[in-house]
């Protein structure tokens, strides 16, 4: 299906403010940029490096005063999300080197402190997706979608605790469990279709039969229409905006749109 | 300034055909993108990476029969390209790691070959910049832009040989002739704005004074308002389509055109 | 100054046991191999891959049983570690790309959380180098190096709460408080010349003054004599050995040894 | 098998002389560093990178007058190469991303000119591993192995013309060749147990059946033994010193070694 999101914000800073943005996503395996809009008001000199996970970062510094961001996708994507109940665990020493370091714990997802959870959740699921899409049904039944119990210091044990979170909450408590059964598993970050309320959006992958599949503990069941901004270890990895100001910034009138478009429709 | 660059073409194939394309710039230390767009009719699932030069690669299987490739970026870039007359040539031992590379003889640049000729060209220019715009101001003077005389096959000698050549084949001489100097220097392929006959361009730049500068062989002054497709060694690794078909590819009506975007105007 | 060091241990597995070991130098900035020796008994096969850190990572598979490794590197080092009282904070907007990463929170250094302590302890000390080494300092003199108070999943904040720890808490102190304060920090694990008792080491990095320089809070005064074995935001990337067995692996009989190479004696 | 390489030289100057070299394997698929040894005399600050290929890269400076370069390596080895006549053609659109690069013309194989001559060779020969195998026994079949036909600047055409050459000559035409018909090819160097004159050997692999594959055109039949140095599109990429002096280096007194070391032998 072809999607439009779109996402603008105003950001306000007393000072020169250094950020790093990650907002424009990359055509990948399962994403095609149909057409892709950055726009700065004003504008100032940005430049654009790939980080050491393959995203785009954008980099500026955002002067004193009121800043308007508007980014704007149209993707082609996939309705569905690939489901394979039967894929097996990859085991670790068939894993591509570069997918090892998903398996290490990380600043929101300690799972080393974790196994003995993941266990009693997967039981004796067999290894590979189906303990991943155990793990992933398990939260969606057993923590509220809540706002408010969690903040940016949030870890997955501290969301096990409260038994209540929000997407970002989700997916670090189903990487880290996952991670703690030797799964490789990575955050994500970007937009869904339909979600309500519409906003920005955080969900997990597991590599498991030789590839990534996506899993999203806050959704009933798999639903496709997902445009991924950035990937990463956790969300340390993958904030919309990483500010390095002497205040922090102040972002305000955030408001995302996603839009399925028809083929009739002008991009 | 803020330029919109489209290039359209029809691709044709009589049997499947795989391709990458290098059609979609990145944002740089000097570009960036205020939005693209890119699309295929019929559409075919693509997928996108980044090559060891740093670009944007497309590939894709063309079906048998023709598609419509159309892509268009709006982008701030410089309105002046840096000019620096006095910028001394950087010694090999302080040249950044993946520099080194670009010293290195290519397919269409045998530098090898050609450390005479350059001693010739640059006299007793002093080492650096100046010399880099020697060897531009000679080519600029001394060989004619001609279509004709050379093909795919073409490299810097056979173009000294034949005292002509086009945009390619102009930056393939400077390159050259650079590096027999150890100064690096790499291909560049992208838009110019208001080239006439207005098409893809190619020019180069050199490493000189710490930095990369562009040098434009085919103009008779430095010009600005310039988007970089792909950086490469020469022409082999910046080809905008590459095809890998029992045939090869038919393009056809390709047409590219660059404005200038003022402020009131949409982007 | 040439030093020689050597690491040896005994492992044991009841069943198959897939491992990444990371105890291969690379030669760089400041250290360069003269000899290096890998061994192991039995021999099975092995491969080795660069992470996304730039360390070299060596991945096999321990059949059932014993088996016996055994490393050895003679290294050109510095005599000294280089001291820059007055290197000023590097501005995050100047940070070359690829240190950007070394700000962020990670697992064991949950700088996020740590800024207010950061800022009691450097108290008016101008950024920089000189924040770092007052952290570094601080450490040292308010942390007791202690074994038994920390494990593996201790963080930062933890040791902070203990007032104790090893060297690898010591070195995840310093990275935490530095991040909170824009100063990028990495950890370093290693061998340190005359260090007492023996064993492998770890201290931090700070990124201040455009470049890297070396932290070592668990020793008064900075010393030189190291080698580096490996690069990363804290100890979960730079484990020597992290296994993924069904059972946890048993390393035994671990013995290091450095000692000083004159320029008489055989390599 | 386990062999072990020494290669050794006197290289001098008359100013001082930049060099790159890529005198240093690392451990990879096929092979493993059991130990290694890189000493200069004198010696002088050295550091090491990793170029776009992979490859360990010496860079350093040497001071005018002579320097002695000894370099040695215990490597495990595969006995055999693997040999797979059956294994098919690997269609384009499935090469992995990373190896799409080699199937791209380069300064010594200018495959742009070799398709009328591969397809020549192969005749009806099935698309694949038999086809670099026709091609590997039509270049020992019809090229005289002779020293003195060919220098720095013969590539694979040249090469074909003068129906003569070195190793080195050997694999640029087989790399060329390949890289016609549309598999990915590229130049390897190393060493090769009981070569004969001994000396740095020069080789290609080719990517078939989904994997990268030994062919050696100066040996009748197929031959394991072999340490890998450095891997590159031709041998622009992977000359084992390049110099950057005032004038070109001199190297001299230069002895290549390899042979079988048995298990009780130390290392």
């Amino acid at each position: 299906m072809k999607l439009k999101a779109t996402c603008t914000m105003t950001v306000n800073t007393a000072a020169d403010c250094p950020i790093v943005a990650m907002l424009r996503p990359r055509s990948g395996q399962a994403q095609w940029i149909v057409s892709d809009r950055y726009e700065l008001q004003p504008w100032v000199p940005t430049t654009e490096y790939v980080d050491s996970y393959g995203n785009l970062c954008q980099r500026l510094v955002l002067p004193a005063g009121e800043m308007r961001i508007e980014v704007e996708v149209v993707m082609e994507v996939e309705d569905q999300i690939a489901v394979q109940p039967d894929a097996p665990h990859t085991p670790v020493a068939e894993l591509p080197d570069d997918v090892l370091l998903y398996l290490l714990q990380s600043r929101y997802c300690p799972s080393d402190k974790m196994s003995e959870k993941a266990r009693e959740i997967v039981g004796d699921t067999p290894p590979g997706y189906a303990q991943a899409e155990t793990i992933r049904g398990w939260i969606n039944a057993n923590l509220d979608y809540q706002y408010g119990v969690s903040d940016a210091s949030t870890d997955a044990m501290d969301s096990l605790a409260h038994g209540a979170g929000v997407c970002r909450d989700f997916a670090h408590v189903g990487i880290a469990l996952c991670r703690s059964l030797q799964i490789p598993a990575r955050m994500v970050v970007g937009y869904l279709h339909a979600l309500d309320p519409m906003d920005l959006h955080a969900w997990f992958e597991a590599f498991v039969g030789g590839r990534w599949y996506t899993f999203d503990a806050t959704q009933k069941a798999p639903r496709g229409g997902r445009i991924v901004l950035a990937y990463g270890r956790d969300a340390a990895d993958v904030a919309f905006i990483s500010d390095y100001g002497p205040q922090p910034l102040e972002v305000s009138n955030m408001k995302v749109q996603v839009s399925e478009v028809t083929n009739t429709a002008a991009a």
